[in-house]
């Protein structure tokens, strides 16, 4: 009987490969053969899965962004039945902001993407979708969760996330440390919540 | 005679074409040849003037550095003598942001050195210490642009540059255009000044 072959699992294994060397060496280090390599395949066998490198950046940002929902799903989760808005929101943020190892890591393939996906506009898209939700969520929640007068939840869910990719920006650079990034995050939701 | 070379200029306009080469095509379209070919010079020329890649970087960024700051300037003094520090602060902002094609080419220049620095930290100093000077010139603005009660100007201003910085990226992205930035930017000055 011929082996079954997981062709998702082998994608998979190939799109974190590709992660682990855009985290470590950049976006510019991403090649078929890098990848390859450090996903213990031939070049061919990537090839066979991916004809580009467009359609293997594509996979490897989905594989980010579930990594990244399940992420803030289990955070959310973690802080029991109710949690107030303003709580949620905190949570959600300092989930995503880059404060340890396996966050920079992942912080760096987002910054990469972020920077492969400004001179192609159309790879942005699954991007545009998710910042749309978000900020639906973010402004439902600031609604719920008695604003200050004057504050218009809309424009404050551009503001929180905006700020929220800031700071990870900033982290990343190391213009300062987490402890900085989380007390202007504080600083910036007692400007938006009583 | 022989002809006097000016080799501050060549290197500026070898630098050129490396932004011109990474604003259009992403950091990883960025080789010695390829530079060389945008700057109508030969690979042995580039490589008199930088041995390496990072050499080669490490000088754009100053160009672009330098850029940026001249536009800043020139903006702060379009708004005449003494304007009011949240006038100021709005112009420096809203100055730095991709609304435009100039700008959005410079940004993507900018994203794409942030994407490079993140994995080489030691090449991020000069960003660092950019950071750092604009901090304390923000966070003094805000302490002399009368803020609102419980403000403290030091992380408020971490939140702006964050903001700005996030803002960019979003505008980079295409997940929304200049009039949502702007009014974000515009809602969050409303929570820092009277």
């Amino acid at each position: 009987m011929p082996k079954v072959v997981d062709h998702n699992e082998r994608r998979t294994r190939i799109a974190e490969a590709l992660l682990r060397v855009a985290g470590e060496h950049g976006l510019e280090a991403v090649s078929l053969r890098h990848v390859a390599a450090e996903a213990g395949v031939t070049s061919g066998m990537v090839q066979h899965y991916f004809r580009t490198k467009d359609e293997m950046m594509a996979f490897a940002l989905e594989v980010v962004r579930e990594r990244s929902e399940a992420r803030l799903t289990a955070a959310a989760a973690g802080l029991g039945p109710d949690p107030t808005p303003r709580r949620l929101l905190r949570t959600i943020v300092a989930e995503v902001l880059p404060v340890d190892e396996p966050r920079r890591a992942d912080g760096r393939v987002a910054l990469a993407f972020l920077a492969y996906t400004a001179v192609r506009p159309e790879a942005a898209a699954p991007l545009r979708a998710d910042t749309a939700e978000m900020r639906a969520f973010v402004a439902d929640r600031i609604r719920a969760g008695g604003p200050r007068e004057g504050i218009d939840p809309d424009l404050a869910a551009v503001g929180l996330l905006a700020l929220m990719e800031g700071l990870g920006v900033h982290l990343l650079g190391g213009h300062y440390g987490p402890d900085v990034a989380l007390a202007a995050l504080d600083a910036h939701l007692d400007t938006i919540f009583e």
